[in-house]
C-alpha cells in the first residue's frame, strides 16, 4: 500500500479559505472529483473554529417550510413555520398535513416536563461493600460535590446523583440543568471536577472512569426512556374525528384500534418509540437548526399515549423522553442554522425550552399525518371498514 | 389568534428559485429574519423534486476531511478520506486520531455479513387459531406472494417472510433485499402488493395494516439488533498495544479493563449500543452523503466486542446491525451529497457494500478514539496506574 | 473456620430412607433444628433418581382448587379444575373468581401457535468474514447437522438454525420440537452432536462453545419474546360486560382505558410482561405439576392485546411468547405431581399441547380477576366514575 | 356442556381436614384421580388461613442438601448448608460442586446494597402541565405523604417517590423498606393510603390507578434492574485458577474469554441476566422456604460482572438487583417451610438480610458451576485448548 498522505493542515491557522481550498485541491488530485458545489458556501471559515476541523466545504442540505402550527406551549405560543432539512421527498409535505389537521383542531399544546443532562462516572473499589459505603458518604457529602461541580460553570446546575451499585462498582448519574446549552460538554467538565474533589476529599482516594456507558451519550437506552436525558417533552392535543375524517380519510375510532396493535407492536419488537417517526421530524430539525444530529439516536425514543374519547375526539400525546436541544452554543451560531433558529424565535439564551415545544408539537404533527395515511390507504381495503364489531 | 396564513407554494412548478425566494419574503415579513445564507445554495431547485416540499433554502452544514483511513473491505480497499458533516467541535479531529491509530495497525477489516430490508404488515383475524393456520397457508404460497411483491420492484428480492403471531393477529416481517437503495419505499410498495395479492388469494379476504411498529422503522428496536435492518456490517482491527500507548496514551491492558465496565454499564442501562459513540460518526457521513439521517435511529445501534490477545494486542470489533445507506437514490443524487459519495468512490450502482464498509470502519476508528481518551484522561489519576492486580 | 463437613453420601445407593435420615441427622446436629415435617414425604426416595440429589425430604406447598374453568382448546376441552400449588394467600381465590367471569362467558379459547425450543452454540473464528462464509455452508449443510442432531433422540426434531453474526463470532440458534418434553436436555445432547459434526465436516475445524447466553436458557429476553421458547400459546376471550360488572363491579370502558395506561406503563418500564400477573398462576401450576420452576423467568413473559368491541364487550387476549411446560420427564413422574397433572388430564404422551393450553387460559383467568379487582378499588374513587369524557 | 361444578367450600370453616377430604372427593368422582400422595400432608390445614384457599393437599417437591457453602456476609457467616427444593437432576451436585469451588477459594463476599420495595399508582390529569405542578406539590407535600403512607404498617418506612410523568398521567414509583417481609401487600395497602390522603390534600382531587404496570410487581423489567426491587445484592469472590482447575478442569483465562462472549450473547439476546442460570438457585430455595416463586420472574434478573486478575486469579461477582425474599409472613412459617428457614437460621424477625446474603450466594456457586462446566465440556475440543492467540 502506498504511504499514508495526511490531509493537509495549517497548525497557525487552519480556518480559511485558503486552506479549505488546499484540501480541497488535495481531494481532487486523488479523487477526480471537483468539489464545486461543497466549495460553495455562504461565510467565512473564521467562524468556524468550534465547530469543525479540517474544514473542505459545506453539505447543503434543502430545506422545506412546514407549518403553520399552531402551539400552545409554555415558552412557543402562536403559529409557527418549521424549516426542515432533509432529502428524503414527501417529508415535508406529509408534515405539514398534520399541522394542518393539528392547528384546526385548535392546536398542540407542549410542555417541557423535566431537565436533566448527566454525565455518569463509575467508581470502582476491591469489595461491593466499599462500593455501597462510599455511596453513603457521597450522600453525605453532596454540597461539597455540587460546589466542586458547578466552580466549572455559570449555567450548569448539579441537582441529583443517582447510584447504581453493581459488583465493586458504584456507578453515578449526575443530573444537572444546563440552561440552554445542550450540556454534555458542560456536564463532563463539572463531573471532572466533581470526581477530582471526591478523590481527594475521601479517604480511601477512590478510583474512576468518567463515563462507563450509562450516561448514555449518543445512544438509545431504556435508562433514558426511564430518568429522561436533555429535556423530557410532552405534545398533545385532542383531535376532531370531524377534521381527521375531513383531512386525513380516517376516522378516530379506526386511529384507536390501530393504536393498539401498534402498541402491542412496539412491546413485541421491544422498540424505542411506539409511534410512526419521531426520528424524521427531529433530523430535520436538527440539521436545520444546528443541534447535534447524533442526538437523533437519544431524542427519537418516546412514547405514544392516546384515548378515544366518549364523543368520539382523540387524545393524542407524545412523550419524547430525551430530547436534546440548545438555542446556544454547538452550531447554534452558525449562519444558516442561525437563521433557522430565529425564524422560530429560537436563537440565543432562554429559548431552549421554545425549541423543545416546538419540535415535540412538530413530532405529534407527523405522527398524525403517517399515523393516519396509513390507514387511509392500506388498513381499510376494497372500501370496507374494517368489521369492529368483531373481535 | 390569527387567520392560518399557509406557505406559498405554485401548483404548477415549484421548483423555482422564484418561488423559494417567495417563499423566503414570506417569512422575512413574517419573522424579520433576512435568510441570507440560507438562500445561497449552489444548485437550480429544479434538481429538488423528490428530495423537499416547500422549498426555502439549504442548511449548509460544515464538512470536514478525516483521515486516511486504511481499510481492507470486500469491496472498499485502500486508504479513505472521509468527508463529515457536523458543527461539533473536535468530531473530526477525534476520528482522524483514530484512523491514524487503525491504518498503523494495518487498518480495518470492514465485512457485510447481512443485508435485509423490510415492511412489516399485520394481519387481523377472529382468532388466534385461524391467525396461526393463515401463517401455514402463507408459508405454502411464498411463490405466489414474491411473485406479487417482486412484480412492482426490478430490484427488491422478498427471500423471507417472518411470522410472530400474538393474539388474534399475525404479524409478519417481509425481509427483501434491496441492492444499492435504502429501500424503505422500495418494500412498501412491493409488500403493498404482496398484502393485496394475499387478500385476493386467501378465502377469508383478511383485513391487514400495512405497518404496525415492527419493522421497525426510523425507531431502534430489540428487532432491528437481531434481525437486522439495512446492513449487517462488521468492522474489527487488530490493535498493537505499542500503537496504542505512543498515540492515545493508554494501554491495551488498560482498554480491556474498562470495557468490562462498559459492557455492565450498557447492560445496566439496557443501551442501543455498547460502544462509545457509533452515532457520531453515522450522523455526520449521513449528512454529508445524503443518506435519510433520521436512520441514525436504527443505524447507530449495535455491539462491541473484545478480546486481550496473549501478546498484548487488542481484537475490537463493531458489529452494527441495521446500517442503513443508499449509494442511490433518496438524496444521494444532490449536488454535495454526490460529490461527497464520489470522493469514497461511493456514488451509483454497485456502492452501497462498499459505503456499510466505510462506515463501520469510520465508527470504529472513533471508537478507538474516543474510548481510549476517556481513559487516558479520567481513569489514570494521579498518574498512577489502575491497581489491577486487586479485584 | 472450622473444616468444611461434607453432607453424608452414599456412592452405592443414596436414594433411600436410611440416607435421607442420615442426613437429616446430620443437619439436627449442626443447627438443631427437627426436620419433623420435612422428612414426612408419602414416596419412596427409590423413585428419586433424576430428579434430585442428596434427597432429605419435601417441601410441602399447599395446593389449592381452582375453577372451574370452561376452556375451548384444540386439546383441552372442558371444566378444568385447576391444583394451584402456593403460599400466597387469596391467590387461588382470586384466580377462581377470574374463571367464573370467563366460564359465564363462555369460556377461553387457548391455542398453541408455535412449538420451539432451543440450545445455540456460538462458533468462533478469526474474521467475521470467515464467520460469514461459515454460515452459507451451514446453510448448505443443513440435511447433514440435522441427521447429526436428531441421531440422538427419537422426539426432537430439528427445524431452524437462526444465525446471528457478531464481531469474528456466529452465534446460532438451534430449534426443535420436542415433543411432549420441556426439552432443555434433549436438546443440549442434539445440538452437542450437531456441532461436533459440523467440526469434523467443515474445513477450518471451527472451535465452539455449546451455549453463549443467546438460548436463552433460565432468563428472560427480547428473544425469547419475538421467537419464542417452548410454546408460544393465545388465551382468548370475548367478556360479556354484564358478566364483568355483575362479578367484578367493574365495567369493560374503565378496563379498556385502563389498559391503555398499563399499556404506557409496560413500556416506559421495560416490563416482560403488560398484563397483571401471569407469573403467579405459572408458578403455582409448575410446583403442582412438577414442571421446572426455574423457567418461570422465562414463561411469564407476554403480551396482552384487548380491544373494546363495539357492542361494549371486551376482546381480551394474552399471547405467552415462551411457556415451557411438559407432560413427562422431569418431575412430572413424582407422585404428587404425576396426580396433578392427571386431575387435568396431561400427564404422559401427547398432552404437553393440552397443559400448555390449560396454563395460558389460567394466566388469562388470573389477569381478568387482577386487573378488574385494581380498578374496582382504587380507579374509581368516591363513588365516582373516572370521567371518560375528558382527556 | 354440563353445568359448572363448584368447587365445595365451607364457609364457617374450610381450613379442615374434612373439607380438604371433601374437595379431593369431589375431584376423585370427577377424574378418578386418587390424590393418595396429594392427601398426605404432615400439618393441620388450621395453620392455612392466608395461604392457600380450597385446600386440597399439598405438592411435595423434593430436598436436596446442598453446600457447605462458606459465606462472608455481613449477617450471614459461616459454612451453610442450603435447602433445594427441586425437580431437576444434576442441579443440587451441581449447585454443589461450584460452592465447593468457592469453598476453597475462601467463600463468598455477600453485601445487600440496597433495600426496596414499591407500589406504583398512576395519576391521571387533564393535560400534562397539570400533571408536572402536581408532581411539584407532591414533592412539597412529602412529609404528609409519607406520614399517611406509614400510619397503615409498624414496619414499612417511604423514602422516596419517583415521579415519570408521561402524556397528561403521572407515574409514581412510591419506595419503602420493609424490614423482614416481601412487603408486597404492605406497600399497597400504605401506598393506597397515601393516594387517598393525596386526592383529599389535592385541591384538584386527582384520580388515580394504584397500579399501572411499572411497580413492576410480578414481572422482569429495565425498571427493576435500574431502581431495584427487594433488595439489590452482591455476591462476589476470588476464584483461585489452581481450584478451578483442579476441580471444574478448567482454567480462568479460557473462563474469561467464555465471558466477553456471554456478555456479547447477552447484550444480543435482550436478556435479563448474562450469567448462567440465577433462576435454578432462586426457584429451588423459593420453594424450601416459603418465598413468593412467582417472584422468580423478577428475582432471576442481574448482572455478572467479572475481571481476571494479573495473577491469574478471577474476580466474579453476580449483582441480582431485584431479589425479593421474606424471613416471616407469606410462606415462611408454614411447616417445611419454617424448618428449612430455621436450618440456614433464617426465620423470622431481623433475618431477611441474612437470607438475601445466602441466595445470592447460592446463585454465585452455580453460575460458577455450570458456567465452568459448559467450557470443560464443549468449549476445549479435541483435547485441544482455545488458541487465544488468534483472535
Amino acid at each position: 500500500m502506498p504511504e499514508r498522505a495526511p490531509v493537509p493542515r495549517d497548525p497557525e491557522n487552519d480556518y480559511t479559505v485558503e486552506m479549505a481550498e488546499r484540501r480541497a485541491a488535495f481531494l481532487r488530485e486523488r479523487t477526480g472529483v471537483s468539489l464545486d458545489h461543497v466549495r460553495r458556501h455562504s461565510f467565512d471559515p473564521a467562524v468556524l473554529p468550534g465547530n469543525i476541523e479540517n474544514f473542505v466545504g459545506v453539505a447543503q442540505v434543502p430545506i422545506g417550510l412546514a407549518g403553520p402550527l399552531r402551539i400552545d406551549g409554555e415558552h412557543a405560543r402562536g403559529d409557527f413555520y418549521v424549516p426542515l432539512a432533509t432529502t428524503e421527498g414527501t417529508l415535508v409535505a406529509s408534515y405539514s398535513r398534520g399541522m394542518r389537521v393539528l392547528s384546526e383542531c385548535g392546536g398542540v399544546r407542549a410542555t417541557v416536563v423535566k431537565q436533566s443532562m448527566q454525565r455518569a462516572p463509575v467508581f470502582m473499589f476491591g469489595t461491593a461493600r466499599e462500593a455501597r459505603d462510599f455511596g453513603e458518604w457521597l450522600v453525605a457529602s453532596f454540597a461539597g460535590v455540587k460546589a466542586a461541580a458547578e466552580s466549572t460553570t455559570r449555567v450548569g446546575k448539579l441537582f441529583e446523583i443517582e447510584q447504581y451499585p453493581l459488583g465493586n462498582l458504584l456507578y453515578l448519574r449526575f443530573n444537572y440543568t444546563t440552561g440552554d446549552a445542550a450540556g454534555q460538554n458542560m456536564t463532563g467538565k463539572a463531573t471532572f471536577a466533581a470526581c477530582e474533589w471526591i478523590r481527594q476529599a475521601h479517604p480511601s482516594r477512590p478510583k474512576y472512569m468518567l463515563s462507563a456507558n450509562i450516561d448514555t451519550d449518543k445512544k438509545h437506552s431504556a435508562m433514558n426512556t426511564l430518568r429522561t436525558r436533555g429535556r423530557r417533552v410532552v405534545a398533545e392535543a385532542v383531535i376532531r374525528n370531524e377534521v381527521l375524517e375531513r383531512i386525513m380519510r380516517v376516522d378516530t375510532k379506526t386511529l384507536f384500534r390501530a393504536r393498539q396493535v401498534s402498541n402491542a407492536g412496539a412491546l413485541l419488537a421491544g422498540a424505542a418509540y411506539n409511534g410512526p417517526h419521531a426520528a424524521n421530524g427531529i433530523a430535520a430539525m436538527f440539521i436545520a437548526t444546528g443541534q447535534d444530529v447524533a442526538n437523533v439516536s437519544e431524542s427519537h425514543a418516546g412514547i405514544t399515549y392516546a384515548q378515544l374519547l366518549d364523543n368520539g375526539d382523540y387524545y393524542w400525546s407524545v412523550t419524547l423522553t430525551s430530547l436534546i436541544v440548545a438555542s446556544y452554543g454547538g452550531g447554534t451560531g452558525l449562519p444558516t442554522q442561525r437563521e433557522c433558529l430565529e425564524l422560530m424565535g429560537c436563537h440565543g439564551q432562554g429559548k431552549a425550552d421554545r425549541l423543545a415545544e416546538i419540535v415535540a408539537a412538530v413530532v405529534l404533527a407527523g405522527d398524525v399525518s403517517l399515523g393516519s395515511a396509513v390507514l387511509a390507504g392500506d388498513w381499510v381495503t376494497s372500501h370496507e371498514r374494517l368489521g369492529r364489531n368483531r373481535p
